[in-house]
């Protein structure tokens, strides 16, 4: 007899677990239509408060996999290798690192979604570039891989629809928060792409959704296991995300700010980050013997980037649209900047234009927060700390609100201020 | 600022108490449809999971009552007292109770519903009187009350559609079995209909919701709590329902038994909860000077069911519907009959066409099953131990094997088998 949906509530309800058919039961009847998003939303609170084990996590993620296609890539001649983050404020690091993981010789699929909240979203970086599109053919997807060796692009609607849906539903009935409901989203859509390595980047701070090591340990370990538990060599990073990535948070100013990576320069933390991240995926492609470090400094990445956006029709050379009002952001007193939150400048950002609030919503090319000023640097009265960049004035207060607490010059004296390490844990099969 | 949707879950999920404000506002919302059914089966699932406590079970129960009308029935020259059961097998108390407890002077103004599953509805047994009608204005209910004392009629779809809409989605998202959520539900709709006193019978036992007697306390302690804290005098009685109420399990077949304990006969049981509920709503109106043994016995109480019937159309002297297909279940062996368990019993007369299994399902007014011995008497092979009727003889080999399990014949010698006792404890303010 087949299960009702009832049962399979009650049973994670009751603290048991779920049985391999009732997760593929409620899982296919919920993408066809046949469980309603009432009793999703409830069984996906019990799932959030009651937990699932492994086995569950497992189970549930192939069913989500199951509920589409898997993508199918043709041989391109080159070891494939993804990378996925948790998202933060500031992380642009796939921008430059898929051509500099290009330019070590392997192929980078990385299907991308856009932003919602406080964090951007790749595609709408990219798509602040004249003429780049996001949406790609299969085909396409594969000769740009053979040819270029890197593919930014939009998820197809095909892939793991069961996610898609139960993502919308969690969204509104406060059931993010689930370490197995986030870790089987993640690695659904991955799986399904066909990648043949992946490295997670698990952020950790107030700006990321784990704000917590332990946590985000925890969310790095289920994936590795469900990467590992579907034949996918996974391995995940744990990193800071309690100041902003870099100096620039916005769509365009963070292309920008990838260039500069990719031409030699750029701010030191995103260049460590990328180049950490780099070696992890060249490793889980066997590419051991080429130096990152040394592709970045030999210029070889930035030719990658210009072919992989010519490839979607943008122009690497048009110059990137600019904010119709940048104003500053002073310090009120001599001191040292002891804090610049990731979460308030996300927000602030956000608020400026550069997210959307709602899926529904367009998002500024241009709008974003520029910072001047890294953490631990002394600053005078006056002195501008930030700009903020949008073609919306009347944003302006709003994003000086949300900075507000988040933004601390302190006496120098009251003791030392120093951005947090960036790398601070790994998690390998 | 108002709450939003995920806020409230998130406060109750992450084990807070939800605020007045949040209550108030998610049930309005609700109500007016703002918050989707999706919103609140999760809010339902961690108020199931993590709990609220007394104060904020009665602001959930208040809010609950001021989604609808509040009935104000005027002074009917007799001080008003309703009973409320739980809901068990072969439960027609309120059938003799009602005319009972008018007859020693009080009036009872029952409002009630249609069954759902395994237990009936008070308004299916009346219905199956031939032209009883079930649905009263307020007017009428009034005049009644004034006039005969006891009113059995359809509750009014103004009263608590918080509720109503809840339960509908509580029962398809696995969220009925929370204590508070039980006790609101039951509380709102009784303070809303008026009452001036309000007596509980919890039942306890596999036919009934509570298995176990201490959740059947803690549901009537949560009850009489939110009837005292909102100046309803409430008292809780909890009875066994490990076997059925009387010998008639069946909307018709249970009316003619309630019949027979009005003209002073009927199965022990029956008349034994009767009464005792009649002691605890007489008390409860200050009427403490009367016996309804004595009223029982004296033959006062059925002038005042004919009345009662008669007053909404019934012709309390026409012949009851008989089933088409009456058939016995026989002893396969000799001994003691030592288990003839109500949920079974439910089960079989619900496949029979005595309940509904949803709310659209018509009932069968002749359907159902009458017990032919009690627990413990001595039985031969052969001997008929109960009769199942119905109008759809397709429905027996399902009754039968509802009951396979439940009725058990026992060598004699395995020890004494005997019915439970009736009574189990009372709760107070």
């Amino acid at each position: 007899m087949a299960p009702s949906a009832v049962e399979v509530i009650n049973a994670k309800r009751d603290g048991g677990r779920l049985t391999d058919e009732q997760i593929d039961w409620v899982l296919a009847g919920y993408t066809a239509g046949d469980v309603a998003d009432e009793q999703m939303a409830a069984l996906a609170m019990a799932i959030l408060l009651n937990g699932m084990d492994a086995a569950e996590v497992a189970r549930w993620t192939q069913a989500m996999i199951d509920s589409g296609e898997v993508l199918s890539l043709p041989d391109v001649g080159r070891p494939l290798v993804d990378k996925h983050s948790t998202g933060g404020v500031g992380d642009k690091i796939t921008l430059p690192l898929a051509p500099l993981v290009a330019a070590c010789g392997a192929a980078v699929p990385q299907l991308s979604g856009r932003g919602l909240g406080h964090t951007g979203g790749t595609l709408d970086k990219l798509e602040s570039i004249p003429g780049w599109r996001a949406a790609l053919s299969l085909d396409e997807i594969a000769a740009q891989l053979a040819d270029v060796g890197a593919v930014i692009c939009a998820t197809t609607p095909t892939l793991a629809p069961a996610d898609r849906k139960l993502y919308a539903l969690r969204d509104v009935t406060g059931t993010v928060e689930s370490i197995p409901l986030i870790a089987s989203s993640i690695m659904s859509k991955k799986i399904a792409e066909g990648t043949g390595g992946l490295v997670l980047d698990v952020k950790v701070g107030s700006g990321a959704f784990m704000k917590t090591l332990p946590h985000a340990r925890e969310l790095a370990a289920t994936m590795v296991e469900i990467g590992t538990a579907h034949g996918l060599a996974t391995t995940a990073l744990l990193t800071d995300m309690s100041v902003p990535l870099g100096r620039a948070v916005g769509n365009a100013l963070e292309v920008a700010e990838s260039v500069e990576v990719l031409r030699g320069g750029g701010p030191a933390d995103v260049v460590e980050l990328t180049v950490a991240l780099a070696r992890e995926m060249l490793a889980l492609a066997g590419l051991t013997d080429v130096d990152p470090v040394e592709v970045l400094a030999s210029g070889a990445a930035y030719p990658v980037w210009e072919r992989m956006i010519a490839a979607q029709g943008g122009d690497p050379a048009a110059p990137l649209p600019m904010a119709r009002h940048v104003v500053p952001v002073v310090a009120q007193t001599d001191g040292v900047l002891a804090q610049c939150d990731a979460m308030a400048v996300g927000i602030a950002a956000w608020r400026l234009g550069a997210g959307r609030a709602r899926k529904e919503d367009t998002v500024q090319a241009a709008a974003g927060v520029r910072l001047l000023v890294d953490v631990g640097e002394q600053v005078s009265a006056g002195q501008p700390l930030l700009e903020l960049h949008t073609d919306t004035p009347q944003a302006l207060p709003g994003a000086r609100a949300a900075l507000a607490a988040g933004l601390v010059v302190a006496d120098p004296g009251s003791g030392p201020a120093v951005r947090p390490p960036l790398l601070l844990d790994a998690v390998r099969p």
